[in-house]
């Protein structure tokens, strides 16, 4: 199974306290690019995978899907999800995503924002995802960048020369890394986009869309330390199609 | 148009003496995994565009396809490709792809080596081969890895530490870049990955296969300098199909 950060205590305060803890969608950035690869939900069955606090299965369901179902693997984020709702067309349910069964062509759209990096079997889960969503309907993830996951030492460095830089190594040499956020020894999943993408050509969906989030100018006016984003990225987003 | 480096006296002499050179494709490491995106060529009309040498074009005769039409801005490549053949269903002509028109719907396979990193407009490139290609036709593609051209000191550096790390920034600043490689002062155009799918996706392609050449063990052995490539990838390569 993959590691439960979320329920270490010490990490789960401080991550209670980030802008998309407090603000949900809206305090994460890269929110507005990623909202704009999923389709209309009216009346659409939705999956919601790593849905933390449930902010996405709320709005999908504000956005009129007919049922939502989240599926995360921290009891402390779904005791506050199930507290933040009374909708009986949300369901969520305790999962680790590395061995969860869905029933077949069951879900007309799926969603996950930045678990698949925690996922050891990536494989696995995607062709999963696909048997559960019908002939056509949309995955729309995010993912941490690999540019950010590799390196060894993930701390930005000033050579002699003045520059800042984001001290890049290991790209090619996939696998886990743990590093400190939040807490000590938070372990992710390293992987290439090309292995990204053939993993999600393997299981059966076709790439629609994919994107480096960038934030934008009036972002960066208002939180100037997303400027570092533009020197190295953060978060990767794709929509895939069962084909 | 886009500048003309291999027309360049001193970048074009030391070109000559690159292993790619000397050895065609064998000599390209990452031509073994470029090949696997190559679907069968025997009876097609295929177009190799900055053909240089004319290695593919040849190797694609060798492999049945009818007839080839290579492209490229060098006099120098284009004169050497032309005394390296006697095919009369091998074309060369003088070309800048930033500006090149296709007959419409006439080829049946496109191929391009390392040339669309030097490309203004890929948009507009990409949409001519599109229309030049027939429907369900593959374009394959290599093209310089954003990690490889984004950094404004591309330079491996030692940390205090002791690591050797490759000093990323500026990777979703895209644009021109100047580098020293053979001579002073190539430019090349620097883009995402994710603006690379874009461009595919929005000129009428299918994204089916995209990678980021790995070296070999087998490779590393031969090459022990090839193992940096592990570190930070260089090459990225595509197939895309018309739809």
């Amino acid at each position: 199974m993959s590691q439960n950060i979320y329920d270490n205590p010490e990490f789960f305060s401080a991550y209670t306290q980030l802008g998309r803890s407090v603000h949900g969608l809206d305090g994460a950035a890269e929110w507005p690019l990623l909202r704009s690869f999923i389709p209309e939900l009216a009346g659409k069955r939705v999956l919601d995978l790593g849905c933390g606090f449930g902010w996405f299965s709320r709005w999908a369901r504000e956005q009129g899907a007919s049922s939502v179902a989240g599926y995360d693997i921290s009891e402390n984020m779904l005791q506050r999800a199930a507290g933040l709702t009374s909708d009986d067309n949300i369901t969520y349910q305790r999962a680790d995503l590395e061995t969860l069964e869905l029933p077949d062509t069951s879900f007309d759209f799926a969603f996950s924002s930045l678990a698949l990096h925690y996922i050891l079997d990536a494989a696995r889960l995607l062709h999963s995802i696909h048997n559960a969503l019908v002939p056509g309907a949309l995955l729309v993830f995010s993912t941490e960048h690999p540019i950010y996951t590799a390196p060894t030492h993930p701390e930005w460095q000033i050579l002699p020369n003045g520059s800042r830089i984001w001290p890049l190594d290991s790209y090619l040499k996939e696998g886990s890394r743990s590093t400190d956020w939040l807490t000590k020894g938070v372990i992710k999943q390293h992987r290439t986009i090309g292995t990204l993408v053939s993993l999600l050509t393997g299981a059966g969906f076709g790439i629609r869309r994919l994107q480096e989030w960038c934030p934008t100018d009036e972002q960066i006016a208002l939180r100037p330390e997303l400027a570092e984003i533009r020197e190295r990225p953060m978060f990767l987003l794709f929509a895939a199609q069962r084909e």
